[in-house]
């Protein structure tokens, strides 16, 4: 265990996040708001924290894998608290577990609230709040690595930990080149739509906030309608935008180098695609039968299936109170979620995509035991090792959802809601159904409940392993 | 593909299902009732049909491990259409469907009913229903095992087919051996429980169709409040004997050849015993509080732990009105099950062990990646394929949850009817929560979410495979 190391790593972001409070200050000022000073401050005492512990770069920088993780797992929980100081000491959030809670949804992109009233906001909580989901979809780690370079392949550790699906793909040999290409894109794509949605005449402000929270999939609104208070034109843009992001990164890394028969022969992105289109239309027919037009119908479904898939979490309707099939629906992409690869959460489509081959390849086996079968995924076969961590993956993802089911009944609600609330914290969803559903919010649980579920949030954005190594006793000894 | 030896193996299952429904043709006999026709001309039209199919055993008796996996699929197929006949002829169950229903609930010892007044059935029609649940509890193929030696090791094919469980663990190395001993040791159980519940005062016809379905771990009850309707003894007694039949019977047999300290130090039996008090205590801890008194509560806890747990389903009071904490408790009991080689269903909690050690061996890979741990169960070391299919089974087992409840909801019944009626089903346990709780019956589905349960509740108790490889059309091609 590389101490020295980590207390550097830990500095660092401390540095950034410090920096990156300038940028709600500014809006503070813009908009002649006395709430700027909490964030001033909050900068300069982290700022001047991080500059003692980065002041040295320490001698040994190596570290290992299990080093990775816990630096991966201890930077988001100094994100969270540190994030959440303005929401808590401006009063706007009076209590301290419920700054928390709404800082670590903003940081993993749940974007499940405990504000029953967001539009109560001061224009810079707003902003700081919708800022973090931008931040935390593409990484903090992944930032820190197109900064601070580090040498000897260990940066890809961290990399590793931090981005979501079964393998991470580099797109380019170096880690630090390839954090570069997806904060690039990231970018592209956020400035795309802000654009987007002005021509769509959405205000400035509006505009930008929501286009923080689709491209990272968050999911916080600055309305309290979500975007139910926006126009048809604006839901379409948005929907367009979810979809967009759950691809995969590796797709649009294709179309920018113009191997495009690569990009669309993608077989994760032909799943995501049909289930997306395929829940579309289950939906939009299920609920143009109880009385949406078809264009509501179309509008809504789409909407609806982009943000729950995506894990993003807006709303434009609510569908808690749509058919049951319709519901049923929207739970299981609850648990798919986007592509690897992208700012969503969920168990994503790569996985399901290996765990629908290892169902074929299993029968195979079991009709043909001597043919042996190897699983492929885009023509190339499939490691032993991203095979056996899907598999893992699937069962502490069960595991820690059953668990966390148990704990937060506690409070005796109904099944629906603990059930959706898991979901949808584990997923990075945001709201759920029943009393979580789309006009609620999770005020309701009770402080052990809550911390349950910034447990679960934390643990779904960061796939699960950092969190449970940073708990496991054997791993804090030295090597 | 043989398919000579399986129309066979099936002309066998015939004759086995005529021979058995002579039983309850003497019971009509007994009381005097006029149903007892039915069952003689089912008994001897099948009969008929057998005696012509296993006139001549067949030169080649050699088949594959997939041949074995169709001729378990068709033999319980085979068995539940001819099974329901009496219920359908009879016009006690008038429609068809529903006396597949019932029929398939019952060989498949799920306990799922379409009926709202079990006491209006006659005492052989009952008798049937009971004792279906009982011959499919062990297993209709490892009776046949016991009958037909099958040479050169295929009969192994039928009984990995059959059993639950991971692993087949013969308790001997033949397996016409394994299957006698097990069959005593059911045998011995139900006996056992049928002497305690007539010394507990239960009249004897409801001593003898309970214990039926006690050690099936079926869940058919003689009376519409279900175990509910007996004294508190009885229930005491039917809680132990529930207990026991969710053990693995290699635990029976190392007490009958006096391997005690074998017997007693396997982890399966340690972690269901930890799961079965660990959520009686939570149980009763909650219902305490809403008003039962500590014997009662004490006594509802178990006895729903023992009943769900097992897969069994019977009911000693409405626990649909407990409070969420327990129902949680019984849902997740739902999908863990009993002990692997008892006759349980669930995922069963071998296969639980089996993910437990896994996730701690990746925490420990994680962590110091160059130590390479190897899973142990009872000191054994578990072999690579074992693993791979536990893994396999969680994938298919979700994937068919999941399908299942997404088209059963095109009935747009509300989630937790819908969620815990496809629980039940391919758990293998009867009653759910809501709409399908204890008080209720699946006879408000439609016909074909009836036809998706009675296929989740054949998937369930076969574990899965044989019914994917009957419905794979590869399978049916010649070798």
């Amino acid at each position: 265990m590389n101490f020295t190391m980590i207390f550097y790593m830990l500095g660092w972001i401390l540095n950034i996040i410090a920096a990156l409070m300038l940028l709600p200050f500014s809006v503070s000022i813009y908009y002649g708001e006395t709430q700027g000073k909490y964030f001033l401050f909050c900068s300069l005492l982290m700022f001047l924290v991080g500059i003692l512990l980065t002041k040295k770069r320490p001698h040994n920088t190596r570290f290992y894998a299990k080093d990775g993780l816990i630096i991966t797992a201890l930077s988001w929980l100094l994100l969270s608290v540190t994030g959440c100081l303005p929401f808590f000491l401006s009063g706007e959030i009076p209590s301290f577990t419920n700054a928390l809670f709404e800082c670590i949804s903003g940081f993993t992109t749940t974007g499940a609230s405990i504000l029953s009233d967001v539009e109560k906001l001061s224009h810079s909580m707003m902003f700081w709040r919708c800022f973090i989901q931008w931040i935390g979809g593409m990484g903090v780690l992944v930032f820190m690595l197109a900064l601070i370079p580090l040498t000897g392949g260990q940066d890809l550790f961290l990399m590793k930990a931090e981005s979501p699906g079964p393998n991470v793909s580099k797109l380019v040999p170096k880690v630090r080149k390839t954090a570069y290409y997806l904060y690039a894109i990231y970018f592209a794509l956020t400035m795309l739509e802000i654009i987007c949605l002005l021509i769509a005449k959405m205000p400035f402000y509006d505009a930008v906030c929501t286009s923080f929270t689709t491209t990272s999939t968050g999911g916080f609104g600055v309305k309290n309608a979500s975007i139910g208070a926006y126009s048809p034109t604006i839901q379409y843009v948005i929907t367009f935008f979810l979809f967009l992001s759950g691809l995969n990164y590796n797709f649009f890394f294709f179309l920018w180098i113009r191997r495009f028969k690569e990009a669309f022969s993608m077989q994760e992105i032909r799943l995501y695609s049909i289930i997306f289109f395929g829940s579309i239309a289950i939906i939009m027919f299920d609920i143009v039968r109880i009385g949406y037009s078809l264009e509501e119908g179309f509008r809504h479904a789409a909407f609806q299936v982009g943000s729950i898939m995506t894990t993003a979490g807006f709303s434009s309707t609510d569908f808690d109170t749509w058919p049951s099939l319709s519901k049923n629906v929207l739970v299981l992409l609850m648990f798919i979620g986007g592509c690897a690869g992208s700012t969503c959460g969920g168990i994503k489509v790569s996985r399901i995509l290996i765990y629908l081959k290892s169902l074929k390849k299993e029968i195979a086996h079991l009709c043909h035991p001597r043919n042996i079968k190897i699983i492929k995924i885009d023509g190339k076969p499939l490691q032993h090792d991203v095979l056996r961590s899907a598999n893992i993956f699937l069962i502490v993802y069960i595991l820690i959802f059953a668990c966390s089911v148990l704990l937060i009944s506690v409070d005796q609600f109904d099944l629906v809601t603990n059930f959706t609330a898991v979901a949808s914290a584990i997923g990075n969803i945001g709201p759920g159904l029943a009393l979580v559903g789309p006009t609620c919010n999770f005020d309701l649980f009770s402080t052990f409940s809550k911390y349950v579920l910034m447990f679960n949030m934390l643990a779904g954005r960061l796939e699960l392993f950092p969190m449970l190594v940073l708990l496991t006793p054997s791993a804090w000894k030295k090597q």
